[in-house]
């Protein structure tokens, strides 16, 4: 055994990047932020993990820098090898002409070909998270996504079966605005796993958790009726997170 | 933007290994493979990934090559940075040594003085799965786990995380005999999420799935009643995974 740490240095050395797949709900919508790429295509936000820098500050940096989006909850979801990538995608001539482009760049026989990258999904309201960049984005529904660079499309949509499965465990309801109404609750849970809930078993489920604080207020301006404000106890979604939250 | 491709190589270069925590499930006792490295230290198996490998190949290759088992269920789980690993664990003497290891190795200012490790878990009978090794090996239960090589202590606790929201969504009953008793089920979920369930309710609730198939046959030689034995409708199963079973 130990065979790893005998390994010769040049089968192991890789270029190590981070992507970003930074979801946005607002108004019953889910999209994704698309940044333009060498002025043709779209892809997410990407870049380099420094030396001693921690994985995800590498994250939080590289969406700063790329987007001048800051302090939003991010959550690495999947790592994708090199080989992967490319070797599902020999279709996609973009792809393998960006591949050649890295290998140029690479003469020393001990680099390694191809890439390794870590996925992270971000979560943000697309309303209030307006990216500060001098190049072109777009917040792309996610049932609409263009083709994009790299593997990006099969990025995002695994980022959305992470985030599927999360909803259970981690504190995805902080997407929603501080004082919010059921309804909002069940579009955002209706919207992240594309199905549709029983109005009333859904409010049921909800309340037999107790980390939701009925206030006092009403929500004004809505159509027909005014209904109640929520806001979440912290502490209790976090508990209740512990064991998985069901639906 | 697009800093990341344009960022020195230096910044980039990682040496890039798997993990795997391989869970062993039998008789109501989840354990953990552990072999002998240095003749002082327990660790997972683990190794590099080579050139042109996908990096679940690697897994497979590398859990291959360090006990002899293959064609095990391997999950991805967390990439662990490098950074991370030794920042957190500066009081840990043996990760340190081994640290210093690696960089007495690395005399280029290319490399990068750590590791970024990928992070699977495999899940096997461990009456069944022997290691084929020369050295040292032992299926630790998870809750007795001696002070590991590396991170590797953090690894085996955050794949049992994963595992716990995994159940939900990936197949993990076939950890079971390929027939077996409702019993049999329940002990499987509640060691992996270490809670009880009710009994009843826990029958009622597997069998408003329809993935299991109740067989004629009864389980002898247990100590007061035969109980009814069942298998899985593979297809079924997948279905039901693909919203989540919800416990």
């Amino acid at each position: 055994m130990n065979s790893g740490l005998r390994a010769p240095l040049e089968n192991t050395i890789k270029e190590v990047s981070v992507d970003c797949v930074m979801f946005g709900f607002h108004a019953d919508e889910l999209k994704v932020l698309l940044l333009k790429w060498n002025n043709t295509e779209w892809c997410l936000p990407r870049g380099s993990i420094f030396r001693q820098e921690l994985i995800a500050e590498a994250a939080s940096r590289v969406l700063k820098e790329t987007t001048g989006i800051e302090e939003v909850f991010l959550q690495q979801f999947h790592t994708f090898g090199a080989a992967d990538r490319y070797k599902n995608n020999s279709a996609d001539q973009n792809a393998q002409q960006l591949h050649n482009k890295f290998e140029a760049r690479v003469d020393d026989e001990l680099f390694h070909e191809s890439l390794i990258s870590i996925g992270f999904y971000a979560l943000v309201d697309f309303e209030q998270a307006i990216p500060k960049l001098t190049g072109s984005y777009q917040w792309c529904e996610i049932t609409a996504l263009p083709d994009l660079s790299f593997d990006h499309n099969d990025m995002i949509e695994l980022a959305l079966v992470a985030l599927r499965k999360d909803l259970r465990y981690l504190p995805i309801a902080k997407l929603l605005p501080q004082k919010f109404t059921l309804r909002d609750m069940q579009k955002l849970y209706e919207t992240i796993l594309n199905r549709k809930f029983d109005r009333r078993n859904f409010h049921k489920l909800l309340m037999s958790y107790d980390f939701l604080i009925k206030l006092p207020e009403k929500k004004i301006g809505t159509a027909n009726k005014s209904p109640h404000l929520y806001q979440i106890d912290l502490e209790k979604y976090e508990t209740a997170l512990q064991d998985g939250i069901s639906y």
